[in-house]
């Protein structure tokens, strides 16, 4: 494009604020195939039913092309909010179809989110660490992000006290399997969690994207399900990017009448509405109970590949490390020795041809910077173990030549 | 869902502006099929490539099935991106493909464009009357709108004053077959426009969705390309809705690469990328020229209609009333008489059972009572005869009860 020298633009202040994230240039390195990459949160293919979605995308053009093709309500196909409604109901939290509104994937959910209740300067309770997409969605409306500290069974109840909820518009949570940690929100920290939000008017927004990929122990009740008649308000995203594939950009927010309205209204306001012919596939798809037939092949995988990475971590990296064991979903979150950075080391990684995501992006206060985050869902086995090997070769090796010389 | 009595949530400001809007509230009632309706911009489903379409998504799963369901880079798939360049280049813009962001739909073009450029208060400039999506989209980052001043061949240049351009962070326009009023900018007006815009340093959004649709006289250049070279800054804004289908929700920006890396940060943070199946689909329709042969059909439709309408228009309103003979697009616009209320006036034809869209909230600052929009392409022929004719009563009917009796 042929454009005047001096750009006539000038930015908004929340668009001057706006960096290209680290995952993001990371991401760029090790598209790289060379590079074995635990960098990125992308499914593993192989868990794609790239024929069932075949199938459904044809039979919906086939007997219902110019509907499938036309503009739809912004809320989002009738019988697909009716699936949700009714899928969330089974496990437990009451929902209607009219408290269900399709998005274009859960990070719409958060900026719709993000529009409609936050103000710059509001306050935004948030995890420690918590999903970076998280912050960077909220962040374009310039809220005062406050941490709420938390350790291996998740955030802690506890530290949520009058003064830090003073405020709040919302907390923002992920119970299950953790975006970055991998960790899962123990069943007594969920009844105390919905206590003080009840008794401190928080809302909370509870996001699970991974709830269905459990594969160890029983699941627990969601956040919605349990606030339900205890006077604690809970708005639900969820996503069908684990489940079915992230490709087709599809979740739902749930959340009661007049915020929906709201929330409906910025979407109108911001994309009209998502696909008409990828919501009737879907629900192509799922109405018949695919899901209960795929999840167990999915499961399986995940545990396979999580377990492989666990023998490896145990096997080649020093014992000054430790680690998470998730119980479901993707990823696994390092901490080395406190002396470490894990930004420095991501840059001799990736010339041993191997990736990872530095922990200090994932928290929205300063952080520790010697932790790091591990996908084990998109490399294949054998190269698991070889990435690992690498990486835990290299923090031996970096630990080694800190340490002070014996005398 | 079970929830508090009383809502533990506070909204945004922006959100709190957020009304519902009258579209939206007719097209309700409008979904009752025995009401013949000229009110939504929805196109002819006679025009969607039912099939062609079906053979590209089937194709894109059976070869490409994996990479179509992951997730993709937010600027989009490269081939797409590479084609819409090629095209806009084609047509007289000089584009290249990292110069082109793939956007859901261009209303999302236009909430992207809202979150990078406007600032609460920043001023923005736009027609009088322009397209209402717009004005929502833009709204939700609360600038001051200014009108201006456009008679029947668009908005007039000279109207671009120091004073009304003063620190305006861009003017959006739509230069061909407009929404509402089905005008087109004429060749004199876009050359004084991109002069104009230099002088000012005042960036242009092009909004350009009907484009293609021309099926009456010789197009005009875009002013992307009228602008290149001569100082100005425009950014376009282009749309799959009118030459394939708006199902699909896919759209693009054109702008230079500054602008075009911060819009793609905000894209990934408020939805992280357009669905690569989608993508991969249309450019697999698109690439081998599909286009070219499928929009004289759809153009010959339209253009039918248009010409029905128009008929229809002469044969039964009052001469008092007045409408716009556009040479492409959805839409045509009319004036009554200064003395009528068109809001009133819907009230009273939905009992008649015809429907349209009250003038009034194409208005960024108070506008006429007296206007209407009407869309010829949704509705079958015999429909729009009828229809035309209910309304063309209940028009002379009403005149004719307003006016004072003869002494």
């Amino acid at each position: 494009m042929v454009h005047p020298a001096k750009p006539d633009w000038q930015f908004s202040e929340r668009a001057r604020s706006l960096t290209s994230s680290a995952i993001r240039e990371i991401l760029k390195v090790t598209e790289r195939s060379d590079v074995i990459s635990f960098a990125g949160g992308l499914p593993s293919p192989e868990g794609f039913p790239v024929e069932v979605i075949q199938k459904a995308f044809s039979d919906v053009l086939a007997t219902r092309g110019k509907s499938a093709l036309q503009y739809g309500p912004t809320e989002g196909y009738a019988p697909l909010r009716e699936w949700v409604a009714r899928d969330l109901t089974a496990h437990g939290a009451r929902v209607l179809p009219e408290e269900v509104l399709i998005v274009s994937g859960s990070q719409q959910g958060l900026d719709l989110i993000g529009k409609v209740l936050i103000d710059p300067a509001s306050r935004v309770l948030v995890e420690t660490p918590s999903y970076l997409g998280a912050l960077q969605s909220f962040s374009l409306y310039q809220p005062e992000f406050r941490s709420v500290p938390s350790d291996e069974e998740g955030l802690l109840p506890d530290a949520l006290s009058s003064e830090l909820c003073a405020k709040a518009r919302f907390l923002y949570a992920l119970p299950n399997f953790q975006n970055p940690t991998g960790r899962t929100l123990s069943l007594e920290r969920r009844h105390a969690l919905v206590e003080a939000a009840a008794r401190h008017h928080l809302p909370i927004i509870e996001d699970d994207p991974y709830g269905e990929l459990r594969y160890r122990g029983q699941p627990l009740p969601g956040l919605l399900g349990l606030a339900q008649g205890s006077g604690a308000s809970v708005f639900r995203l969820g996503s069908f990017s684990k489940v079915l594939a992230p490709g087709l950009r599809l979740g739902y927010i749930a959340a009661p009448a007049p915020l929906l309205a709201k929330l409906a209204q910025a979407k109108q306001a911001t994309d009209l509405h998502t696909a008409s012919l990828t919501q009737m596939a879907v629900h192509e798809i799922v109405k018949g109970g695919f899901l209960e037939s795929h999840l167990p092949a999915i499961r399986r995988l995940y545990q396979r590949q999580c377990t492989v990475m666990l023998e490896a971590l145990a096997a080649t990296f020093p014992k000054e490390a430790h680690w998470t064991h998730p119980d479901g979903g993707m990823f696994i979150w390092v901490t080395l020795p406190s002396g470490m950075d894990t930004t420095t080391l991501l840059e001799a990684a990736i010339k041993e041809k191997v990736a990872f995501v530095p922990g200090a992006p994932f928290y929205a206060e300063a952080g520790p910077r010697n932790t790091l985050r591990l996908s084990f869902v998109t490399v294949p086995e054998e190269r698991i173990r070889e990435g690992i090997a690498r990486l835990g070769a290299l923090i031996t090796h970096t630990l080694a030549a800190s340490e002070p010389r014996a005398a």
